[in-house]
């Protein structure tokens, strides 16, 4: 089922406007050509309206946000907004900063996302309206395990239902919601969390899938998060003896870059609770 | 005849001064370096004129423009004009928004850069004093294709003549224009445009090939676009089963620093129009 | 010896706050995961003192600085120095300007960095208060050799007394020093030096390696000086016919990724005098 999602970025090759964190910003623009979409950076207040505007989806990520691309957040989140183009939120470090918080939540609220991807303790910090995180990891007792998954999941729709979002808290077992069903994911592997960008990648192809998804968003979104942990799982049976990080990093952008409908359909892991 | 342009950088070792994109720029750092160059970025408004003064030439690229830098890429402008230096535009995107026209254009008209290069839809729109481009990639309709030849070589040429520059418009087939020759250029390979960035790189590689070739600007354009595009082409020939965008980024760069002027001379491929 | 330091990184898995340089900052991040620390890159004025107080450590890197972030590593540096938590200054291309020899001066005197790390020409211009530097490379002239090896160490003990820093002067030779003794290392191969941004990964490793062995501040520096020169030597043994310093980044990222005290203990060649 996912497959066709991944089908329709290659035939429509979205452009997905990005304002992004310098760190991953490389693997972002990678990653979406990869998956069949083109990228394009853009964060100057001045001309953030016009590219979002040219753009087919909007993805905000605040991991190195400052005062001046904040306000570009804003503009370009509230045009995109007008014009019913998709936007994904990337929390990173909610809950680190007072600025980030304070972004993340206007963010969720004046611009509307339609997709809030991060890990369980960005989520929860943004849910709470403040809270604390690790930097940008998920701390121990913030994972997503088998026993308190019925709750997790039952916080991951009321989310939803609170913010309108598509809710996706990814980690071991990655959750992807709306308020009636969600999707619980099972692909991946431990070693992503090794590499610096997955998340930020992840949220950059979600916009792909939802640029040309618009009607199931959803199972959209869940079909990117597959196919992020799909590709993790590709990469990490290739690794050969003295591989790391980096060939795995490397690994994952080949990987999606081969993968088809078929091949995300077989591969794909998840329940809908 | 282009292998020597290349000798030449790995002996002179050029420094070359960068102000460019967040989103490339460390591929545009490791390209200088495997092609024998050494890339600086610096793009704080209060440097830039000192360190513009202390390398051998400067590559402006307007990928993540922004209302700073902007000043900054006319200050470091000015000076390397002052000095003699030869300066490479690269004006990603112009067309996409009214600051990129405006900073392209005005850059073009004060700051006089030997070398403007991009893909034909930037070319086209920096021609036109506006136009639209679809982000970073060139638009179907503006392929330079084997029954346009005749007309983009002319346009080329109008466009240096007009401007002064050495044009470089690259995409399935190259140009390399001043107002009496155009090169044209069948090196690469169509998986290249699925990377983030070989156009910037290309830049880069322009800046430090200029900067020791500068009695011979348009030859030497046209050798490291030939050196680009080979290193395309020897890169995807060792692309494996499996391997994708992230392994062809790699092998590009790799084979550029393998690269030497005689492997250059037999793998390039032009004719003189 | 040096092995202790970092497994006793991979068990403390410290945070490490970067405010870097966006060329390197990817390369940065996957080497502080390699290593086992987590890293963390925040720039924005108004909470850079937040960040670096829930972090283990800070990294203050100049190569790309401008107004605004120079006011945010002042007030990271301080805030960092009032916690007490290790601060790495990389004074990257101190002396090629103004700005960047106030700044790393500054940061110098009023920061009080644990540990300063650069190449001889950085060092040199930092220690004379200005100076020309090429770049950021070293220049000839300025290179650690056999033959002026004891006037060098003299030097960096010296540097170390007057700044109370631990003084990491790395290139072919390698020097790390306090004011009584001086590690002299020689890991690495010459071809780290066509890569951008090993010199700045280092420092990033450093203040990983820093936060969890504060009592032996300099053994710590020197284990991973002597970790990213055997990372090298480790991914240039694996070069294949066609590699370049695309590849070598890579396995650099990789090599680090898979040492344990072990291989560095039996790798690192050094002497202390």
């Amino acid at each position: 089922m996912p497959g066709i999602f991944l089908e329709n970025v290659r035939k429509g090759s979205p452009l997905i406007h990005n304002i992004t964190n310098y760190v991953t910003v490389n693997d972002v623009a990678n990653i979406i050509l990869a998956c069949g979409g083109s990228p394009i950076m853009a964060d100057e207040i001045s001309e953030v309206e016009e590219i979002t505007s040219i753009c087919n989806a909007l993805n905000i990520n605040i991991g190195t946000l400052n005062e001046r691309t904040i306000k570009s957040m804003f503009l370009a989140g509230e045009r995109a907004r007008q014009l019913g183009h998709p936007i994904v939120l990337d929390p990173v470090g909610v809950g680190a900063s007072k600025i980030r918080s304070e972004t993340a939540l206007s963010l969720t609220e004046k611009v509307k996302p339609d997709v809030i991807r991060g890990n369980v303790s960005e989520i929860k910090a943004l849910f709470l309206g403040n809270g604390s995180t690790r930097g940008v990891d998920a701390s121990i007792s913030d994972f997503v395990t088998e026993e308190n998954l019925p709750q997790m999941v039952d916080f991951a729709k009321k989310f939803s239902s609170k913010t309108g979002a598509v809710i996706a808290v990814t980690g071991k077992i990655d959750l992807v919601a709306d308020d009636k069903k969600c999707f619980v994911i099972r692909n991946g592997c431990g070693e992503m969390s090794r590499i610096t960008g997955t998340g930020c990648q992840l949220s950059g192809m979600i916009a792909a899938f939802v640029a040309v998804n618009s009607s199931e968003k959803t199972e959209a979104v869940a079909a990117a998060v597959c196919a992020m942990g799909l590709a993790g799982e590709i990469a990490f049976s290739k690794m050969k003896a003295g591989d790391g990080n980096s060939s795995l990093r490397n690994g994952i952008i080949d990987a999606v870059y081969n993968m088809n409908g078929d091949i995300l359909c077989k591969g794909a892991k998840y329940v809908v609770e």
